[in-house]
């Protein structure tokens, strides 16, 4: 029998962080990469060990032995997992049929963007958004179009936006669901909206939901797929599972579409049906386990990651200069420090040598230029390295606050502005 | 202490073959995807679980529970492993950082193919030989020119026929060696003439030798690159893990060349360093076990493929209109049935049929026009299976060949021109 959410709790627990393993293992960013003394904030990747079940799972395949080829389009049991696991608990109907195995949530996109786009074509993302939007269309050779997106705005201003980026070219726009970095769920109203669009100009809509089961309450999220389940050629989804169940190096993934049409490309342009791409038998047994019996687990982070957001927000929105928004989902904070720094490359420079914290600079080459102004930090760690985290930042920010010439002064009318 | 090769025989007797896991879990034509009587001789993948040391090594890493992000070019255990294996057991001296871990040779092939070749370009490729090199050509949008191979042809046949194919255009020879479907390894002194023609014609050689750990006495397998430690940028060669240690469900397999600008390139353009493209990091453990805790059971394998080689070329060479070269490598054999039958996919539909064995058909879909006349059936299974697929298969093809109303005038043409 599963169990419940506060069975897990110690699961994340301080003690529960493996920081010997993950200076070994923990690669892009994170501990491996970094020297001994940091602490790293940077990819979106969980300082936890994957649930039991999902371990035992694989351990039980490991012994069996049998490591053969999987079918190109994924393991039948990986499929029916993931249709089921769409189907009860994100009220998006789906068969095993929709579903494709892939290697990779960015390998996915990869795909979608090769069967989509191509030179003269346009897809519009929004900005600021994760590189990987931009990346994959510009290997198309299509043309990126980025509309502006905040915390703040309505819904009126991004179907506005939407219009006034389409041109005849468009083919694609990108969804992010829970939105990374800007932590924003989109709401039913929103995306009825934004798909309605999209059939009447002829554009797929294709929706990375890698974070759709970190959201917090009152919010929910919505596959925009389910929401038009009569126009399948129009909607393609992404799921991963490095976000929600810590699975970022078993690269495992997979996009769901109603199109058999979209499907069979797919697997033909990706290479899947020749063996060239594909995703490890081992990786969808992990995921079978994560959809099927890691559910508590999973619920018992996301309590955990609510606890470090309102740890997290309420101590940077302390700091001089430095504001930041309560993410409705994902677990990445984006806090706003163009009043501390001109330069989040230079700060972030600055914070690592003297805070020994390692963060993401809002660079346009991590997530467009609308990300300027801004840093990223990640919040799946312990509420003890969290801490430790915003304890050693505070005294440097404070610090530079002070060094910065003009802050008091933009402070200043700042503050005459809000008044 | 590692054991040695007797210790393993246990591992390839009839009862090793775990039919029931095999039937659930062996995709690509294979057990899984063919009905419940069917003998599958299809897919070169072995029926033999992997080994022990191997599985030990996997469930160490699962239990730990660390499954992060590895590093774009792969893991340094597993580059390091690689390196070792290649410089000491292949007498191909080479370092870690020389090596690229990829998501399954294929991948690795299309990867490579993406850097050397684009539309406009040639590659020369062997004929037959194994459907992916033309696949990832042409996928690139350059062209494939074949050169015809038999086992019988000489290095001077080989070389004239290489300078024929060669033209201003040409940028790649794919070697496949040990090849498949021939079973020939290429000798030294052939692989020093085929280095010094594309070096003269700036041609880079890209070698996969994924088959070169099964290579039966007296033949040694060489690796191209080995011969020319000053021409690195000439020589690429591909290893993977899925033919000597059974590991094709995990898609695990590596790029190695000497050339610093070839591997950023290849990181770069692969998707590597933006995450798009990389390789399980269960699999690269799997590898290290592999490499360094697993040869015995690799000798012991090659010892009973040897076996099976020679039994099922001895039964088959008594077959009427068929006819065996036996392989100097590989656990596949490639008989003549030209006598037999005009058309291999139909002579394959009624071995399926009457006997109950799935063969793959000499198609030019899957080796090229030069498989014409040809039938390839895997050896990597027990001596019971493969007896009992000899044994369904010899009544129907004698029945097939009398049958046929002109064989017997053909044959006694044949006998005599040999007479």
């Amino acid at each position: 029998m599963e169990k419940y959410a506060e069975d897990w709790r110690t699961c994340f627990a301080d003690e529960a962080v493996p920081l010997p393993l993950l200076k070994q293992r923990a690669f892009n960013l994170r501990w491996a990469e970094q020297p001994d003394d940091v602490i790293p904030l940077t990819a979106a990747d969980p300082d936890f060990p994957i649930a039991e079940p999902i371990r035992e799972a694989l351990i039980r395949h490991v012994r069996d032995g049998v490591m053969s080829y999987a079918p190109a389009q994924g393991l039948p049991v990986f499929r029916e997992a993931v249709a089921e696991w769409l189907s009860v608990h994100k009220h998006y109907p789906c068969t095993a049929d929709q579903v494709i195995a892939t290697d990779s949530a960015a390998a996915a996109m990869e795909t979608v963007a090769r069967l989509l786009l191509g030179r003269g074509d346009e897809a519009i993302i929004f900005d600021p958004v994760d590189f990987l939007f931009a990346t994959v269309t510009t290997r198309t050779g299509a043309d990126v179009v980025r509309i502006p997106i905040s915390t703040q705005s309505s819904d009126d201003e991004i179907i506005a936006r939407l219009h006034c980026a389409q041109s005849r070219r468009t083919r694609v726009l990108w969804l992010c669901n829970p939105h990374n970095p800007l932590g924003r769920v989109f709401s039913r109203s929103l995306l009825e909206r934004i798909g309605q669009w999209a059939i009447e100009h002829q554009i797929t809509v294709v929706s990375d939901e890698i974070w759709s089961d970190i959201v917090y309450t009152p919010h929910h999220h919505t596959a925009i797929a389910s929401l038009f389940p009569q126009q399948a050629r129009h909607f393609i989804s992404i799921y991963g599972f490095s976000k929600n169940f810590a699975l970022a190096g078993l690269r495992i993934a997979c996009i769901v579409t109603g199109s058999q049409r979209w499907r069979q490309m797919m697997l033909e342009q990706s290479g899947a049906n020749a063996t060239i791409a594909g995703a490890n038998v081992l990786a969808q047994m992990a995921v079978v386990a994560a959809l099927t019996e890691a559910r508590g687990w999973l619920q018992a982070f996301v309590v955990h990651l609510q606890q470090q957001r309102d740890l997290a927000c309420a101590r940077i929105n302390q700091w001089p200069g430095v504001s930041v928004h309560k993410p409705q989902g994902t677990y990445v904070l984006f806090p706003n420090i163009a009043l501390l720094s001109d330069d989040s490359e230079l700060l972030c420079a600055e914070l690592l040598a003297e805070a020994q914290v390692a963060l993401v600079p809002g660079a346009s080459r991590w997530f467009g230029p609308g990300a300027r102004g801004h840093l990223r930090l990640c919040l799946a760690t312990s509420k003890q390295l969290l801490s430790e985290a915003l304890d050693r930042l505070t005294p440097v920010i404070h610090r530079l606050a002070e060094q910065r010439s003009d802050l008091r002064q933009r402070l200043g009318s700042k503050e005459q502005q809000t008044a």
